[in-house]
């Protein structure tokens, strides 16, 4: 009897069951040492203690992204070992801080099947919920991915797909219990800029560049315990380069997003993202930003910002598209995204 | 007055001796979670304080192995700095978990000492103890090392070759204090599979594999404290490699093999270990691993398994040796150890 | 309105006026075991809470050069953004020890300004102070700056250049309230050499080098939050190499010194120092110092030691100028410190 995991195949999943991923994790100062050491992260409310009180919180979360991967990184083994291509994600939900001492553990509940019409592979639709250790759910999002099939013989799924909702209706976004922006110091934040200082459409150059290693990339993707084997076996793919996990293209854009929105602190839904092409160690990643949208929520002082972050690896800021409608070919990523900010 | 350390050599060492090796370490959640970045560390255990509560630990502990790199790297500057080779380790005991907060030191006593028939170097057998803050021992090990003269004139000391276990015998295993596996999560563990479903003489390809980096064998190294400068500095080598600390490999192999060996969970004994060939970066890592032996033990739902773990950077997996009894030149490290199990 | 930080330029500065830093900080054992993972870091009172306290303080701190690069980050989006060198330092002291859980923010005092006499830069003169979570300051010292004018045609403030102490007299220096070496354990720091045992004009050599990987220093100087494009950003500089911030540098010098200056366990204060030559990633940084001066202090058992720390690439040890005055080509650091040492 074979002991290893070969992964799950298309004709693997049904719609309805849910999945409990392996694995949980108990986080502490070290996983937010190493955040800060992975990424160039600067929002004052993940990096001071002092600063999340003055905000109203018991102390500085785990940055929302590396929550994020954490959730995501136990769904691998599942999801996502035999996948030929990551989709897309929709109504990604951050329902509760995360804080050193808390112990996360993945489950995804699968939504949605569909046959390709190749007959080769299939798309598999899953929502993800984190747990904490009180079985809370921490953070939520829907992803969708390519799996190929094990038996091509297999009879293909009835077909289902889920109504998701392109952007998360700011009344469903979640503010943190006690979250206040009253007092809060722009001068210790880093910038000045107040949620009444953006309007849609604007965009906003975050200028700094980072140059990626691969002892970066692989130690974070391990970090988060994702397993995909491309990541870090540069047997894995023809051409011997160790394809970049898209969390750490989101995470290093969001950190460069700080020059221009280092006040968009908490991210709290994730409308959708696409990784519009691959990222390699060397490539200099670098990150614009374009309001989407804004809303108001009850906390005190605290307004939402849609925001549309791009990484790119070359191209002049602000080009996303070429005229056949297709990503550009230095464009990494495309994030649509909602976030907290000081109003 | 030279200040600096220039390591013992040979007939600097007496049978009986013990030294006391010099920097204490506290570990904390940093040293957990550097470890889970360096390594594809996945053992629940380890990764979360819930799971280890569940089976009867007060949290989780300190990755046996960093416990051991810890206890190791204080040894380097007296015992292996001139060392010519690493040559072996036996009776390997791992006694008391090790938990954030805890403070390790390490002794080492001198139990055998051979000179070479050369004259120009000599067999140094030392029993390394690993100890925390209450002076209780965590670990201990028998490792053997080739060390130069410094003085080819100074006599040969009288041969003393300690008796050492080829194999620790299962009783002699310390399972720690509360150990349960009886309520054991295999679902939230990774794999299905209990001490019942493996036979000796069944091998596992763990499958994956992982390309190594200079700066992170690096990082792992110095975050053990070990001062070998054949991994630092690449003017130590004539050919200008790094050489990759033998443990390095050890735990790359261990926490490779996660993959058909989720539920090995602690490491309790050493029975031996060769470096078969040096580990450079760049190589590509992969492990598989021979079931040796079984024994049951006195702490509920608790079965020991006795396994070889064998790490090679090419070649088909389960070839070791070549028809002239020497390791393939693949391989890289052959390590036998038991480990505990949920039956 | 662009919303990114341009930098301050020459003429944005104003003799008097204090600029509060951003991004305040929770350090946690997660920095210190960075620390320790990027550098060979072995001084015994910053690795074990055991030998702190029997040293007199509650738990190991901070190493003092983590806390010196926390402070010095945050200081960097305001002062050396537009930096055309880094010209000195000059009357740094550390004032309290950091422990994790510490929040450190920063503060710099305008004091000194001067045009250059091509009316295209200047060199501007800050005190910086660290300040805890308490608002006690943790640590100051006095850095110039070349910086850029952004208009050419700004008037020249008047001159305004700080008399600045050479060496810090040993009796301002602040030896931490509690510090006792009366019991120090030599066998345990790792080295017999006292505080007695060092002479004015003594040099030594630290005999071991590490080579530098770009990981290495861009991950360390992300984690002091240090936010200059030349670190990180390949396409920054002509020549396509990453600077590597001089901190790094010294840091690595710092943990070098072990080899034979272990027991000078606590920097109390910074002379002076000078980045002689940019460091860039593949090059092997050897360490060598200088013995400049002795002092007593009142806490029991303590004494102070001056310090030169040469760190270097290449050449010599005890090499340091040529025949013109200027740093050989190999220097990369002259540094100027005082440490507490055990009598």
């Amino acid at each position: 009897m074979a002991k290893t995991n070969p992964g799950r195949f298309f004709e693997d999943y049904t719609v309805g069951e849910v999945i409990r991923h392996a694995v949980p994790r108990t986080v502490s100062g070290g996983e937010r040492a190493l955040y800060h050491a992975l990424y160039p992260a600067r929002h004052a409310l993940y990096s001071s203690d002092e600063f999340a009180r003055a905000c109203g919180l018991p102390s500085a979360p785990l940055d929302d992204l590396a929550a994020f991967h954490v959730v995501f990184g136990k769904t691998v083994p599942d999801i996502s070992l035999n996948a030929l291509a990551n989709l897309g994600y929709a109504e990604g939900r951050w329902l509760l801080p995360v804080y050193p001492g808390d112990t996360l553990r993945s489950e995804s509940e699968v939504i949605g099947l569909k046959q390709n019409s190749n007959g080769k592979s299939g798309v598999v639709y899953v929502r993800t919920r984190g747990l904490n250790q009180r079985d809370e759910c921490v953070m939520e999002y829907v992803r969708w991915v390519m799996v190929r099939k094990r038996d091509l013989e297999a009879p293909a799924p009835e077909t289902v797909i889920p109504e998701l909702n392109k952007v998360i209706p700011a009344e469903q976004l979640a503010v943190p219990a006690g979250l206040d922006f009253s007092n809060y110091d722009f001068t210790l934040a880093g910038e000045p800029h107040r949620w009444g200082d953006y309007e849609a459409g604007e965009t906003i150059d975050h200028v700094d560049g980072v140059t990626i290693e691969e002892a970066e990339h692989m130690m974070a993707t391990r970090l988060w315990q994702n397993t995909a084997k491309v990541h870090f076996d540069n047997t894995a793919r023809p051409d011997g380069t160790r394809l970049i996990y898209g969390g750490h293209v989101i995470s290093l854009a969001r950190t460069l997003s700080f020059n221009g929105l280092g006040n968009a602190q908490m991210i709290v839904g994730l409308n959708g993202g696409a990784h519009a092409n691959p990222c390699l160690s060397g490539m200099t990643v670098r990150a614009w930003s374009e309001v989407l949208d804004k809303a108001d929520t009850n906390a005190p002082g605290v307004g939402a910002i849609r925001l549309r972050l791009v990484a790119a690896k070359g191209g002049a800021p602000f080009e996303l598209k070429g005229e056949d409608g297709k990503y550009l070919p230095d464009v990494l990523l495309d994030l649509d995204y909602w976030a907290l900010m000081p109003k």
